[in-house]
């Protein structure tokens, strides 16, 4: 029996390639936003003739400097509008729309399916089994008008998830955990394909989380294995039917077993992504700014997760609450969490990247401390590069911003 | 019988002056944000010791680029807040807390007193009769350290308003038919006096909004008389019990009458305040964003004012909703506002100037075409220097806004 990552490529190339090889692959869709867009069609341009394999294959979202923070973002809106317009792109999400990311996730991606993106974390569409690569302005728009690019077959790495998530813990930390064990790149050349032992105890949210954060381990794609949840999620989201597949082990270059159940809540402390510390260990470090959104923990469970931590308190240290997508905040808003952050003193918006890159929207100054639920942490990320960044999940920033200093959730989580 | 101008001064003076004489007056609140606090703190770092006359009596709000959307912004929070903390001054909004102007008018500013501001639309405060006046960062540095600063008296005009609102004309067409008829300017060297004939048909959100834009009139302040409905306001935002002066006629430099049932609703067109037409006149204008909010227009009734039109209907060009404080956001959530905006498409986000100034949030790109309820549509004013600016109230703000074209909102409110 092959590996998902072989059963895919297979499908693409009608064989099975080992990993190493260079294939050619023909992308069920292709993405990109406005800090990227514009020089994805700076270089087609200079192809030539501004066209696409298939319009209904690309995917654009203004999502990093939306709504425009300056002039120069706005003009680069004004330019891709133009080429969207008289390219007919039917899947063009203007201000407002949501993250890329995300919008693939929530309308497009596909178990199987192999995906590029103009952004490094396209891959949080294996959270549904989606190959999800990210690459170059200049890589993408090759694809984008040949309709196929090459790919370095990578390795399959088999994660073994097991048990349950204890109170407080959420994917984010298995992502750290991954992080704190295999290292920043830790995972290049690897095709990471994660089991779950109990499909249930994992929901989709998490596992977009994870599938994210394969960016930061220098994964080639981290994919979750289609099952009951894979399912489930695409019959609610999109009223689409999927039976997963029943695999057998495949042959893996090597493997790694996760006990959700031995986790705690994790931070990446200043300046590294596996910088990988227990919430414990850096308690009650003050904080400046808590943001809880972005690509990688911008979605339902995280905001009803920061809600329920929040729900009759008052934040102690300012608070950026930004759902990932349009479709994320009215969904919070009709449940009653936008108005529990509000209430809690949260400032709200949703569908942009924000601070996550030091974008808009809550850039850290000098010296100041930030707690994001972000996937960088890296000096200047946020904004300053005197500025500290803690990453963590949505439940640490909820009680952190109730405390104003770093908190374990779990207190919070008891009854 | 003195002019609410002369009763002003006389309080302060002890005498009631003559227009054109140079007096000194002790402010009873001093106003400064992000944008000009910094200048503020270094004039006051270059006077010696940075000190205030009165802690009490300083409103400090981070409004103009809030959240930060660059290092600069960040920084300049950062520093800021370092004063107000070692200055120890208790009416600090830091943010997430509402433009400057609006928390001053909700929470702090009372008929007769005399407010001064770092930002020229601190006038806004005239609407419960206070005579507002805006200045820059040298002056306010001046103020806050003496606790006084010297005036040139301005002399008293009287503006009567009769009548009521017709469907759709709301205080902004009051502010831009008097620029229409004055000029931007118009009232240079004079000190507004509006008496409104019935009370209750000119509620205070609408008063804030003239208040606030006899910035453009180039007026010296703007009051409304304090009457029944201030004596309301005060008793329900603030539980203050206030009686209204029973005032006889004054003498006035000059007199006008606005016939209220004779207005409809205006724009001020490309590329002045004073360019007033009818929305007729420019019906059919396509737009690229609108912009609902603003020290001018994101009180409560105006952000009620767009959802009863937008309410079911869906968007057709990009729409930005701020309310100007997160008291006005707060009430307006819970109101359903919040939801049927959003449901209609517009991105929402609270207590930031955003685009009105080309500040964050929605700044203008080249050749677009803007409609907001913010007060000021000089070239370049929301961004980009080719971009025209079309003002007007919520109510054409949202009916344009649902119509992707300029477009009169009285069909919309007809049953």
């Amino acid at each position: 029996m092959p590996t998902w990552t072989e059963h895919i490529f297979y499908k693409k190339t009608g064989r099975i390639p080992s990993p190493g090889d260079v294939v050619e692959v023909a992308p069920d869709l292709v993405g990109f936003h406005d800090l990227t867009g514009y020089h994805v069609l700076e270089v087609l341009e200079h192809m030539g003739k501004v066209e696409v394999f298939d319009n209904e294959k690309v995917v654009v979202a203004f999502d990093h400097l939306s709504p425009p923070p300056n002039q120069r973002a706005a003009e680069i809106m004004v330019y891709i509008r133009r080429h969207v317009k008289s390219l007919g792109l039917p899947h063009f999400f203007d201000v407002g729309g949501g993250i890329l990311h995300q919008i693939i996730l929530e309308r497009y991606a596909m178990p199987g399916q192999v995906i590029f993106t103009a952004d490094s974390h396209g891959n949080t569409a294996g959270a549904v089994g989606a190959f999800a690569h990210g690459m170059g302005a200049t890589d993408i728009a090759a694809a984008l008008k040949l309709g196929k690019t090459w790919l370095v077959v990578p390795a399959p790495f088999k994660v073994e998830v097991r048990g349950e998530f204890p109170p407080g813990v959420m994917g984010k930390d298995v992502a750290l955990h991954l992080l704190g064990q295999f290292g920043a790149e830790g995972f290049n050349g690897y095709s990471v394909e994660v089991f779950v032992e109990r499909p249930k105890v994992f929901p989709m949210d998490d596992r977009a989380t994870v599938g994210n954060m394969s960016t930061e381990m220098g994964a080639d794609a981290l994919m979750f294995i289609p099952d009951a949840v894979t399912a489930e999620y695409l019959k609610t989201a999109r009223g689409v039917d999927y039976t997963p597949p029943s695999l057998e082990p495949g042959n893996y270059a090597d493997k790694y077993t996760v006990e959700l159940g031995r986790l705690e809540p994790l931070v990446a402390a200043p300046h590294s992504v596996d910088n990988v510390k227990t919430v414990r260990e850096v308690e009650g470090v003050e904080v400046d700014q808590v943001f809880i959104g972005s690509c990688t923990n911008g979605r339902l469970r995280d905001i009803a997760t920061a809600a329920r931590i929040l729900k009759g308190r008052r934040v102690k240290t300012r608070c950026i609450a930004i759902p990932a997508s349009y479709e994320v905040f009215k969904t919070a808003m009709k449940l009653g969490y936008i108005d529990v952050l509000t209430e809690a003193g949260c400032v709200v918006t949703y569908g942009t990247c924000g601070p996550c890159l030091g974008g808009h929207f809550g850039v850290a100054g000098p010296g100041e401390v930030h707690l994001t639920t972000s996937n960088r942490n890296f000096k200047g990320r946020v904004g300053h590069p005197e500025a500290k960044i803690y990453l963590a999940n949505p439940a640490v920033a909820a009680a952190t911003a109730a405390e104003g200093r770093i908190a374990d959730p779990r207190p919070y989580l008891k009854h």
